[in-house]
């Protein structure tokens, strides 16, 4: 099976080739052929179906509100959406009142014409890179065998999962230290995790707000452009792809290959290979920075603990803790031994390497796997917290780093394993650099589809 | 006695009424003749002597580097000045390697021609709002009866005493917690506090990186609006006093004058007096989002705290310690206890409180006494720490919620209490009002000296 991309339903819906309420109806009907029960945390039939009435209405008028109007989407359970309850995949937050508004970027894909189907699953409080959910159940990767289901990838579990299946073109997830970009390279899919700042978070449950972002995980780097271009407000997307000839990427030989699997390095090196044939030029280059943020990490514990425990101490020493996912109480808690010190330490490092690698990296784009192993068996994760713990910490490696130091990425499959799991290939650019790294990535996914 | 001011200096300059050699002598003459031994750290007269020289030749040349070529300055010394050890106001520091290059602030002096007479004193690593010094002395307030001397305020103590005493027309502070504005109110001089960001930071000892700012004290608001246009780079000031009557002031009613003394009160309410009937608005609004910020440090402590004792964690915690001043050591100790999680709040809190404060004020500048008492005599500050502590904590009080809020502010002399000893009015406006704060200031100052 092909997924239909937004692009392709753009260009339909413009031709009159199909109809926002007939995609609309596919959605739930591919829901109920897809049977997953742990996909979604709300449906919102009602309120899709409105939307795209709404929206084939636009359309017959001939005044489409985007070139998005009525294409389908879901929300990973951390936006708002007006007159629910956001759960951010926990069940300590259902006895909240209802979100009296949209989340803004919420409202504007609403503005757009895009019609909102659900929320899918996550990780609780989006605070892990596996996807294991024990109150909504895990959703399933869909490459993986039934009797032996593996890990979707976290913490935006039920985007990259939806997406994969084929449900809806496109799903927006967050990223604090990879929740887009592992779930897109676990899933097959693409995922883009912008610069901080690029979109607005309000209405968006929070992780770690120095680190927080969303971004879209879909079927095509060209559809993220688009949708990129759209919760902007830009009638077109204005990112071209680059010209392979003019570009240049680094490869950093410092902890990013540590401790992964062989075919994850097997299908990185060919990638790396039909570039360099395409005629960019690549280079491996010295990036001692890479291992000082994981030795500050070592030493002085992580932004995102701090801050999500600043989030959540009342509830991780109080009684909701015995209703949360142990593994979650286990992490948030990992920030309690913190001193205020250790965070300033980090915090100014932070500043400093950031300025130093975009120094650096200059105009090139890093590439690097966007995590070191493919999707695990749950089995295991699920039977013992330290085999979760040690998966979970280098599934977030290579991500991470790209969060301290605030770089945008697109995570794009590049092949699967010998367990027909897929690989990623992860294309990164220093803070503010997001229109390179998305013209890189559309070249780059036009030569590793050929 | 008249200070002669910069804006002097330069008309005579420009007129050849005065010439920069003659200036500098006059200021080691002067040096001599006030005979404070705790007012200079270092003395730099080759380097004044041979700075004037080329200024007389530019004036000679009739091409003066600026309007104030050949005008002199003493630093703070925390500014690195080539080739010297910078003290920060410590001894623990005197082994350190002599500075390589100069600030760039004070490389930008030196291009527009100021002349830098020396380095003056300050408290140790700029931690503490009176202004003692155990190590170098403390600098005289020339206001005080000599046989019960007073409190030259600090940190900045050297900057605004040299200024008060007429040696120098400027001095270039720090303020951190209000460490331009208190010596600038204790000793009857003008202080200026930017917005964070207006000057380079580099080569500037830091106290606590997130509320560090620099900024001069000088004999009138005009000095610091030429001084910020030169040390901006600017050939001529661009700030105009604004129109009193199209003024809006603003005098929260909660925090700022509590224990102040009548004094202060009296000179504050008579200034205001004075506004109201030039034609300003003066409006007395609530604002608890100040009351909010000492409840929030009460509660977790200090910003400055955390970043102090990250700097100075090795030095407080080791052999060191027993070099420094007691008062300091147990300052920057007092953050040993606060954790990740306390400033993450705090962090947190100050971008709310920051946005909060910036739409209640809108385009008024805030009006308040800029410390709640006048200089106190040393004698039982140096007798008992915790008389030390009190009297630091509410001298600091209403300048640190500026520096938490990221105001610039104004110091300008508004009287004198019973003792003689001068008060300040502090004006201040919204994070990156400089302008609007500057403008008031100018016409402020104008109908206080009316």
């Amino acid at each position: 099976m092909t997924n239909q991309t937004i692009t392709h339903m753009a260009a339909d819906l413009q031709a009159g080739r199909t109809d926002p309420v007939e995609l609309a109806e596919g959605v739930f009907d591919r829901i109920k052929g897809h049977n997953d029960p742990a996909l979604f945390i709300d449906l919102l039939k009602d309120r899709a179906m409105a939307e795209a009435e709404a929206a084939h209405l636009r359309w017959r008028a001939g005044i489409p509100a985007s070139p998005v109007d009525g294409v389908p989407t879901a929300w990973k359970d951390l936006f708002d959406l007006k007159g629910r309850v956001t759960t951010a995949g926990s069940v300590v937050l259902k006895p909240n009142r209802p979100a009296a508004t949209d989340a803004p970027i919420v409202a504007q894909a609403a503005r757009a014409g895009m019609t909102s189907v659900g929320t899918v699953n996550m990780t609780e409080f989006a605070y892990s890179g596996i996807g294991l959910n024990p109150h909504y159940g895990t959703p399933r990767n869909i490459h993986a065998a039934k009797d032996a289901p593996r890990s979707p990838g976290g913490s935006s579990s039920g985007s990259g999962a939806v997406v994969a299946a084929g449900i809806v073109p496109m799903s927006m997830g967050s990223d604090t230290g990879g929740s887009v970009r592992i779930p897109a390279s676990f899933n097959g899919v693409v995922g883009y995790k912008p610069s901080m700042g690029r979109y607005p978070m309000a209405g968006v449950f929070p992780l770690a707000q120095s680190l927080d972002t969303i971004g879209p995980l879909a079927n095509s780097v060209a559809d993220c452009v688009l949708i990129d271009a759209v919760l902007r407000g830009l009638s077109q997307p204005q990112i071209e792809p680059a010209e392979i000839a003019k570009l240049s990427f680094v490869i950093p030989d410092q902890v990013m290959f540590e401790d992964a699997s062989p075919d994850v390095l097997r299908n990185f090196d060919a990638t790396v290979t039909r570039l360099e044939r395409s005629g960019a030029r690549v280079s491996r280059i010295s990036m001692p920075q890479l291992q000082d943020v994981l030795d500050l990490m070592a030493q002085h514990g992580f932004l995102a603990g701090a801050e999500a425990l600043a989030i959540h101490q009342d509830r991780v020493n109080g009684p909701e803790a015995a209703q949360m996912d142990a593994r979650v109480v286990r992490r948030v808690l990992q920030a309690a031994s913190m001193s205020a010190v250790d965070l300033v330490i980090l915090q100014q490092a932070r500043t400093r390497l950031m300025a130093d690698t975009a120094a650096l990296i200059g105009d090139s784009v890093v590439l690097c796997p966007t995590t070191a192993t493919t999707a695990m068996e749950i089995a295991p994760l699920e039977a013992d917290q330290d085999v979760f713990f040690d998966h979970n910490g280098l599934t977030l490696r290579n991500t991470s780093l790209g969060n301290f130091l605030d770089w945008p990425g697109v995570s794009i499959p590049n092949g699967k394993d010998r367990n027909a799991m897929p690989t990623g290939l992860l294309l990164s650019a220093p803070h503010g650099r997001d229109r390179a790294v998305l013209a890189a990535a559309l070249a780059t996914e036009d030569i590793i589809r050929g």
